[in-house]
């Protein structure tokens, strides 16, 4: 199939650091390639892939300190796009709304994984006006803001099975990994950790945005006793943090669309202690894969219960549900849908063009 | 003629605070209706006008705090026009390159009126891109860095003659109006005043990016003898703080794409010494309605030539080059040009529908 993937010019694909939607879209790509398919990456020029690559610009927006507007790039790649529509049997977009007016005026099939969270006041009058246009959600929590959207599946991520993989380690501490961020709630995973008695380890970025957040409520926590903060680690070290760690802590406050690190635990065998809320208890097997908790003193009793877990049992459980392989089969399964179902009399297709007939 | 004019959301038409793309358009959009047109507005739900309006989002979004992502509003509003453009004889966008690719994939004629710099990165490969959409410049020198776009005008902003009006006052100081901001050099303003030996009153806002520049490099000259900060004035307070100065300073250091204090200065009959910058030489014209300098020196030069001058003089080349019927009368000769050449054959169109033809 002749597959294009349109992603954000922010980062890199893969991102050369933080990057979560541009990390996914390149396993997804690189998969599609191993499975024969003919694919064709729309990035930022320092991306790196097995796909054909063409570069809208040559960096990453996020390292390009001269663009100002990086709207104007993504509004040029989608126009590129369109006019090259013709060359693929399937569009599949990661911008958002972006490519929603103009893709609905063209005949090849598109789709738009949505990869944030979509409960925002601007989101209810976006996806009434835009209601043709199909939609995937990367968990079926992220949809309920906007339940009524034309939703055509419910993909969740997956990973490559060598990205994050179990070492052999005597697991000596709580880990939290990814962002400090008021949503993210280290602060939880820090008087967990205390109320266990046991080390934690921050394995963390903080954005700009949130420096402030952390100097005033995560930072000075840091000198409790037993937890050490080690910054901002690559996939490269995740095998051995995750490896280590009795559970990973995911205290989050907010209603997380997917949260790739629930599932890089699983592929090291860890179990993820996480709070009910978005994608948790679609993404967590209570009881198999982790616990699922509502407060503090739940996830203090969770991380006396970790012996009931089985590790090797929580990696067959990610390579079951959470491989990058199932992700691709799952897409490729949806492009051969929208192929079958793809107008092939410009009468059906959107009103767009139909106005344009009656002008002469 | 049905004339639609399409604004950002940004700010309310007119906007309640600072806003000059707003400004124009509410200007431009009221006059229309005087001339007779049947004028739509799309705006916020906050702008007042005598056109018909149609409000996409109740509030301006720089007053809306629950709004995150702007852009979801003006993608949904461009998508709201695009399915009513058949409403109207002419489409008027002031939402810089958003509306490019969809509004070139249907057959209502559409200008778009450039109102900010075009000399960033990214504006060269937009516009190699965007190259057949119509566009209007608001100064010859706006063009510059991208001479070759698809330029149909130059239409330099005009004013309702009664916003700003000579009043009888003795000229007693300099003046400075509008942003505190590393480009307009108010610290030149206060140098040249100084080496005057004149008093100056600044009135501006101080934008909240700009108040760390603000703090470090200007507020330590308001102390120096002489200098008066007064901070924002309204259109309500122009003609006495104009007319009461014996020169506006412009002391700008950036190619501006016009410069609206310079012709509310000419309003109020009073001279403008401008650097020689963007638009400064198409607005200005040396010895007649001010002077046009290259150096803090030539500007202490020109102070002393004022009495050269004529006030009344002034106001006369304001209300013959700068009055918003003018303005006006440009855009509608404009539209007119734009419904003559619209093509009445879809063959004529874009590639877009042509392509969607042959999928049958």
């Amino acid at each position: 199939m002749r597959i294009a993937q349109i992603a954000p010019l922010t980062e890199a694909v893969p991102p050369t650091l933080y990057g979560g939607t541009e990390r996914v879209i390149s396993w997804l790509t690189e998969e599609l390639v191993d499975m024969g398919h003919d694919v064709t990456l729309f990035a930022s020029g320092d991306s790196v892939t097995r796909a054909r690559l063409e570069a809208v610009w040559p960096r990453a927006l996020r390292l390009d300190g001269r663009v100002r507007d990086g709207n104007a790039l993504h509004m040029m790649m989608i126009e590129q796009v369109y006019r090259r529509a013709h060359e693929f049997d399937v569009l599949h977009f990661h911008l958002d709304y972006y490519p929603f007016s103009l893709m609905s005026r063209q005949p090849t099939p598109f789709i738009t994984t949505l990869h944030g969270r979509l409960d925002l006041p601007e989101h209810q009058p976006l996806f009434q006006t835009f209601d043709t246009p199909a939609l995937v959600s990367i968990s079926d929590a992220q949809r309920q803001p906007i339940a009524r959207a034309n939703w055509a599946r419910t993909i969740h991520h997956g990973l490559p099975p060598t990205l994050v993989q179990p070492l052999p380690a005597q697991p000596a501490y709580l880990a939290f990994l990814g962002r400090i961020a008021p949503e993210k709630r280290a602060d939880r995973a820090i008087r967990i950790a205390q109320a266990c008695k046991l080390p934690l380890k921050i394995a963390a970025k903080v954005d700009a945005v949130d420096q402030e957040y952390f100097e005033a409520e995560i930072e000075p926590m840091l000198a409790w006793p037993g937890v050490e903060f080690i910054g901002e680690i690559g996939d490269a070290d995740k095998s051995a943090f995750l490896s280590g760690a009795a559970a990973l802590l995911v205290p989050i406050d907010w209603p997380e669309p997917f949260g790739l690190v629930m599932i890089e635990a699983m592929a090291a065998g860890t179990p993820v202690i996480a709070y009910r809320q978005g994608s948790v208890s679609e993404v967590v097997e209570d009881g198999v894969t982790g616990f699922i908790v509502q407060d503090e003193e739940q996830a203090v009793q969770a991380v006396a219960r970790l012996g009931e877990l089985s590790r090797p049992a929580i990696r067959s459980r990610f390579l079951a549900r959470f491989s990058v392989r199932r992700m691709a089969e799952q897409y490729v399964e949806l492009y051969r849908e929208m192929l079958e179902g793809a107008p092939r009399d410009p009468q059906q297709l959107d009103g767009a063009c139909g106005s344009m007939l009656n002008v002469a």
